[in-house]
């Protein structure tokens, strides 16, 4: 309970929890009040991720580099995976895909520019090693190609296109998964050296007990499901309620959202003028997406699912996943930064956002 | 009259200001002659634009840096937002819009590229500033972002789609002209410091008393707005005349014509081996017409003119002004250039203008 | 008869000569066993490529730098130039224009890609002269985007497409041979010093006598010719029998093969940790295809054969193109490599090689 206590106060994110019992009540008692439950699924999952992440960590810190890199890799964005699994089995494919799309733009535009903002507005000029940023954005530069070319080469019209695409995104997402194990192999045992002062996770607050760390992943993850089948469930007609487009949703809300926890830990590493760590989360997370929770799902719904999930994206979220990962490649490439860097990555991110949230419906059907 | 003797002296482009009465002397006996007036006031918007740059320098060298600054912005680029101005009033909507985008390709790659071709013909390697270069061409490429964004989502053939880019056009105008306000607020407060050898404007002739300066101003905008409206009206005419295509005469001649003062100043300061001065007049030019000719000219449309304007452009430009872009941004990495650097920049300039002369007429209507 | 020894010592490719005796014996015997004499007749190039890289490169060390460098660009993509030239004769434009953009991406992935990784698991860091390297990496892009704007700009269905595209290609590789040139008097006569330890050619082995290298030049690239007419007949059928599509074998097959010879020296390099040689000699074949072969075969189709050939591609091989050039300038930026690096570049070519092995036919029919 001290731990939990002392938790509390460095947290203050954790109070939200409080909204996942008020969520369950609120479902049980007003199932149709989708624009309620929207928000408060939202405002109950942003406290989950940050537990999830810290137990992942926990657990890694007890396990040692590679098993605990490894660790970090599949469970460290076990929020996004388990909200894509919920919206999948809700037949909701557009919604994973453009949330993975999303999640990609928003952590290397929003999550790396606010930290550079932030960290800029405080310190006059900030240094980051950019060996580590130049890793990670090289991973995003593949992952990129990878999702680029079925999207460009597929004719739209044909049957035969379709299967070409579902092999090929097979074909991919093996890949992608080899060359983000290759890239630990790299940076945990060939060439550690070269990313000494780089540090992932938050590393600030003391790990938990093992014991703990493993029952409250269990737990976590079990309230993450629910809750996301809630946000799920509500956030069409919610998202309807409030005028968004469905794009924008999947892109930005939903993006925003599972990232809150990870984004906490890198707006306050900027703050403390630890600009490693915020741009390793912020890169770390896009990568860990686009080469690990999106072929898993391609995968996990290849082998569990009724229709198979490709890799084809709708050619305006090719361009900005193109565009946000040149921007990173072009941003870390000098290894240091000031506030009007972060302005004109934001601004990026803000012409992205504005762009879907006015998009006509017709386009949005198949903004996917 | 002895600083107009001196001037004329150091500039013997001004010479060319004798075809200011002669073009309105011709227009009044043959107005028909569209040729030879289109070549009349080719010839006679060249030193007005010279003067009126000098105008506007010597009126920010006595106002300070930051409202020189914004001077600068405001007025550096008069003859290209009076032309326009002038052609939006004709309802020349596509001629408009393809020297906005001509006039940042022709500064990004033919005054960049020419610049580095003559003064490295000169020096064996020339070093510069390449903070100041990467400030502008990070505004670039923000500016080429959003003008790729709208024209990548849109659908051609739908109503909704026009609405869409209307609203988005406001918006992303809006935040270019605060893109490129932040960008002054850096580079002239807050970390002046880091852009010490760059200097932009000529700074080489003595300023002009302020109040000889404020009179030029006001009477060479008049001269350049009634000579704009002749070369609006005979421009196309001419272009039949000579075979040029609309969209070659609104992407090269426009652009090269209302550009030819700035780029008399960056050639001279690229023999000088004062390369700072010339990658700034050529990269801050290109910026200014992005971030602050364009912008404005929407929102003034959007208020005064009937039919609004977007920032739709036609793919082939986007394309050219996004390679435009993305040269400026490796040329200047390294900070030194050689002969062949030019030579190369210059060569992708000579591939668009090619392009833009060979293209058939049907692609043509649409080029805009 | 000694250096002939000496050199099958050397080079035990050369074994592989034998199969040029047996390749037109089983023609006459069995002139439609077409898999049969697939795989012989590509076994039978790759000696005969090797014979004459030594060859230009004997003649090359006798007469001095710059008609050596010349006489290298004319000769040293020769069995590239006698394939497509073979392939045009036979009518197969589509192949030829698959196997010049093939060997581009291959040269500048593949061959790039698994230097870097050969070297790199020898060697913990490898350094090289970024500045010999970005020079063919600058050229390569200025080639990428005279290919990449007709294919943006013209219209597909259009009569007057077809002219102006035919017109526009003879243009552009005009100045595509033009800036090689120039490229070649920038790097061996005004900048000779920025080239310091880049080397081209293999270096390793004593030249020829003049006499035995011009006898050996003559007979070889007429073997090559006649090879090269079974290879461009068999080749169709033997994929169908591989069942591999037509794209992959111009890109990626025909690629390989031609390109066999200078892979073993750029490997051989890579390994002896002379990675100067390396990327000299891949982005050096990259940008001869590209600004040298490709041209030459556009102009002389134009004055000898019956339909002219233009320079417009398939969407998808641009794209393929425009990546791997791209790649080619970010990863020789640094001027140093390590293994992961040859892994990220050689998955981007495993990529692009899955989607077009993958390709349903239909699309198969326009990728060329």
């Amino acid at each position: 309970m001290a731990a939990a206590r002392t938790l509390l106060r460095h947290n203050p994110l954790l109070w939200l929890l409080l909204f996942v019992p008020v969520l369950f009540i609120a479902k049980a008692l007003a199932p149709d009040a989708h624009t309620m439950l929207f928000v408060m699924s939202v405002l109950a999952v942003v406290p989950l991720a940050a537990l999830l992440s810290h137990a992942t960590e926990s657990v890694a810190a007890k396990t040692g580099d590679a098993v605990g890199g490894l660790l970090n890799a599949t469970l460290g964005n076990l929020t996004e995976l388990v909200i894509a699994l919920t919206a999948l089995q809700a037949g909701q494919y557009m919604l994973v895909k453009a949330s993975v799309a999303g999640a990609i733009v928003t952590n290397s535009l929003f999550m790396l520019g606010a930290s550079f903002l932030l960290g800029g507005l405080k310190h006059h000029v900030q240094d980051f090693n950019r060996i580590g940023a130049r890793l990670q954005a090289s991973l995003l530069v593949l992952a990129t190609i990878a999702l680029l070319v079925p999207s460009t080469v597929a004719e739209p019209g044909l049957a035969s296109s379709s299967a070409f695409t579902q092999t090929l995104s097979l074909g991919l997402s093996v890949m992608l998964i080899l060359a983000y194990g290759l890239g630990m192999l790299f940076s945990l045992k060939t060439h550690p050296e070269l990313f000494a002062s780089a540090e992932h996770g938050s590393g600030d607050e003391a790990p938990w007990p093992i014991r703990v760390a493993l029952i409250l992943l269990a737990v976590v993850t079990v309230l993450v499901a629910l809750v996301s089948e809630v946000f799920v469930e509500s956030v069409q007609e919610a998202a309807a309620a409030f005028s968004m487009t469905p794009a924008f949703v999947g892109f930005i809300v939903v993006a925003l959202v599972s990232g809150a926890a990870e984004m906490a830990s890198a707006f306050a590493g900027a703050r403390r003028n630890r600009l490693d760590l915020s741009v390793g989360i912020a890169l770390g997370s896009a990568s860990q997406i686009a080469l690990f929770v999106a072929p898993v799902l391609v995968l996990l719904i290849y082998v569990l699912g009724p229709t198979p999930m490709d890799l084809q994206f709708w050619p305006g979220a090719v361009v900005m996943m193109l565009i946000a990962t040149l921007i990173a490649v072009l941003v870390t490439n000098s290894g240091r930064s000031t506030w009007f860097v972060g302005v004109l990555v934001l601004m990026v991110y803000v012409i992205f956002a504005m762009t879907l949230y006015l998009l006509p419906p017709v386009s949005n059907d198949r903004a996917a």
